[in-house]
C-alpha cells in the first residue's frame, strides 16, 4: 500500500481517518476462474519492504516457498505523488516488467484507474497488467490456491479447522491495530486522535492478555493471524510510536507483545523480510503532512529484536508438521546493516 | 522563552539551528547599579510552566523562598505569533500588571523591541516595564542578590567554592543538552539532525557516567547545575523523544539519568513546579512547522516519576545545611491531574 494511505483515505466527521478499502479483486486461482490461473513463472509480486501490507506477502511467500514460482519486484521506500517506483533497480526500471513506476502496470490494465497505486500488487508478466492489489486476499490465495507449488514442509497458514477463529482475530486486528495505528497518525482532530489512541491500546491490551498463555494467536502454530499482527508490531517502535503518536508505551515496554514479536522476528521467514531503514524512510519522508521536514529519526536502538524471548516455554510448534524455510535467496537478502541495530 | 525559539533562531548552513542569545541584560541587584534595586513586592516574575528556561526560575524561587517578595504571573502554554499571553487569568489579563500579553511589558520599556517575546521575564510593577529576560542571569541573581530575603534554611545553589565547576558543567549542559534537544528538533536538514542527535546522546552518556557515583552534578548538594539539567530531563519523554526526534532511547531507558531525574522530581521545589499537560500543549501546539496538525499525544505514561529512585544510597545532602522548602502556596499549586500519571 502507499501513502495512498493518505490519498486513499477520506476524512469524515469528526476527523477520523477512513481507509479506502476498494481494491482490484481479481484473483489468481487454481481453476483460473477470473482468467488468471495459477502458473509458475507467470506472475510477479510487486512489493516494498517499507509497507506493512506488502510485508505480509513477503512473509507468506517465504514461509510457503513460492519464491521460485512467483518472482519479486521491489519498489524503494519512498515514492512520488503518483506511484511507487522501481528506484532501487538499475536505471530505475524493473528488470522483468521493464517499467519505472508501478502505476504503469495499473494503467496497462485500467487506463483510467482512479485510486491510489498500492503495494502489494501482482502483475501478469506477459501482458504487463496488474492482476490484483487486494492484499488481504493475496496471502490467503498463496496458502489455498498455490498449494501445488508450495515447498516441501510448507506450514498450514490458514488451516480449515481454525479458519473461523483466524478470520475473527484478523478482523479485530485489522480494524483496531493494523489500521488503528493509521487512525492515530492521520487523525484530523484531537478528539479523533484521542479516541483512536484508546482503541489501539485497548486492542493491544487484549492481544497481550491473549498471548500471555499461548505462543501464537490462533492454535499452537504460526498462522495468517500472526503474519498480520507481526508486520504492524515490527513498525511500532521505529515509526508508529513517534510518527503516529502511538505513545502510551513502546512495544518493548509491553512485555508479552514484545516477546511475541521477537519470537516471530527470530523465526525464519519473518525477521529476514524486515528492512528497518526502508521502513523509517517511507513513513517519515512520504507523509509530509505530518512530518514536513522529512527528517528521519536516528533512533530507536533496535538491537533488542535479537535478544532471547523465552516464548518456547509456552510450547507450540511454529511450523506444525512442517519445517522452517531455508534462508532467503541471495537476491532477496536484506542487507545486514538494515537489520536490527 | 518561546517558539520564538523558532522565531529567534536563525538557520545557518547546513541546516543547524542556532539560538539567538541576545537578551535584555539589565539586572536587579542589591546595590541597584542598573537602576533596579532588590526590593520586596516591586517585581513580578512572568513565567510559563511549559517553558524549560522559565521553569528554572520557578524552581529557584521555590527553593530560595522568594515567593513572598517576588510575585508570579503565569502565561498559558500556547501563545500567538507575537507574544505569550495571560490567557489563564480571568478576562485574559494579568491581575497585577493589567495586561493581556507579555509583549505589552516589553513594549512599555522598548517601544520598538525587535526580538522574540520570551519567558521568563521580570517586570517592574510600578512602571509596567520589563526589566530583564536574561534567564541565565535571573536565577543566579535570585541566589546572590536577593540573599537578604531568602527564607530560613534556603540552600546555597551557587556556592562560591563550586562556582567554577558549576559554570563549566552548565556551559556544556546548555550547549549540548538544554539547547541540544532544540538542535535536533529544529534541524533543517538530515545531516544537521544526525549530527545534533549524536552530540546530544554523547552528552547524555557523559552525564550518565558522571552521575553514576555521585548524587548531584556538582558537590554533594543540589545546585544551579541540577536545576538546569532537570528542566530538560522533565520534558524528555513527554516531548523531546517524539516531537524533537531525540529517540535513541527514552529517559526512562537511561537508568542513571532516570533515577537522578526522579530523585530531583521528588525533592520539594522541583516536581511541584512541573505541569505535564502544559508542557505537551506548548510544544505540540506552538511548533506548527514540525507538528502541523497540532495534535497532542496522549502518552507516554508518566506515573514512573513517582517510583523509588534509590539515589539516597549515594549519600549527598540535598539542601546542605539548609532545609526543604514548604509546600507551594495555594495559588501556585499545580493541579494534581497535571502531575505524573
Amino acid at each position: 500500500m502507499t501513502d495512498s494511505e493518505t490519498a486513499q483515505g477520506t476524512y469524515v466527521e469528526p476527523g477520523e481517518f477512513r481507509r479506502d478499502t476498494n481494491y482490484i479483486t481479481t484473483r489468481i486461482t487454481a481453476d483460473g476462474r477470473d482468467g488468471y490461473p495459477v502458473e509458475p513463472g507467470r506472475y510477479r509480486l510487486v512489493a516494498a519492504r517499507a509497507c506493512p501490507w506488502a510485508n505480509r506477502t513477503l512473509i507468506a511467500r517465504r514461509l510457503l516457498g513460492l519464491e521460485s514460482v512467483i518472482s519479486l519486484g521491489l519498489c524503494g521506500p519512498t515514492h512520488d505523488k503518483l506511484s511507487w517506483t522501481f528506484d532501487l533497480d538499475p536505471g530505475g526500471v524493473d528488470p522483468v516488467l521493464g517499467i519505472p513506476r508501478l502505476r504503469d502496470a495499473y494503467l496497462a490494465r485500467f487506463p483510467d484507474y482512479p485510486r491510489g497505486i498500492t503495494v502489494p500488487a501482482i502483475v501478469d508478466v506477459p501482458t504487463g497488467q496488474v492482476v490484483t492489489n487486494d492484499y488481504a486476499q493475496i496471502t490467503l490465495d498463496f496458502s489455498l490456491e498455490w498449494t501445488e507449488y508450495h515447498r516441501d514442509g510448507a506450514p498450514q497458514l490458514y488451516p480449515e479447522a481454525l479458519r473461523a477463529e483466524i478470520d475473527e482475530v484478523n478482523a479485530r486486528v485489522f480494524r483496531e491495530v493494523n489500521n488503528g495505528v493509521y487512525r492515530c497518525g492521520f487523525a484530523g482532530a484531537q478528539d479523533a486522535y484521542d479516541a483512536a489512541y484508546d482503541r489501539l491500546f485497548t486492542a493491544l491490551d487484549w492481544l497481550s492478555d491473549r498471548l500471555t498463555g499461548q505462543r501464537y494467536l490462533v492454535g499452537d502454530t504460526i498462522t495468517e493471524a500472526d503474519i498480520r499482527l507481526f508486520t504492524t508490531l515490527a513498525r511500532f517502535d521505529p515509526v508508529y510510536h513517534g510518527h503516529f503518536k502511538c505513545n502510551r508505551s513502546k512495544l518493548d515496554e509491553m512485555p508479552v507483545l514484545w516477546a511475541y514479536a521477537r519470537d516471530l522476528f527470530q523465526t525464519p521467514g519473518f525477521g529476514d523480510t524486515i528492512d528497518f531503514p526502508q521502513i523509517k524512510d517511507h513513513y517519515y519522508k512520504v507523509h509530509t503532512d505530518i512530518n514536513p521536514t522529512r527528517i528521519v529519526p536516528k533512533g530507536p536502538n533496535l538491537a533488542g529484536w535479537l535478544t532471547p524471548h523465552g516464548r518456547e516455554s509456552l510450547g507450540g510448534r511454529p511450523f506444525g508438521d512442517g519445517t522452517p524455510p531455508p534462508p532467503p535467496v541471495p537476491a532477496e537478502v536484506v542487507p545486514e546493516d538494515h537489520g536490527p541495530r
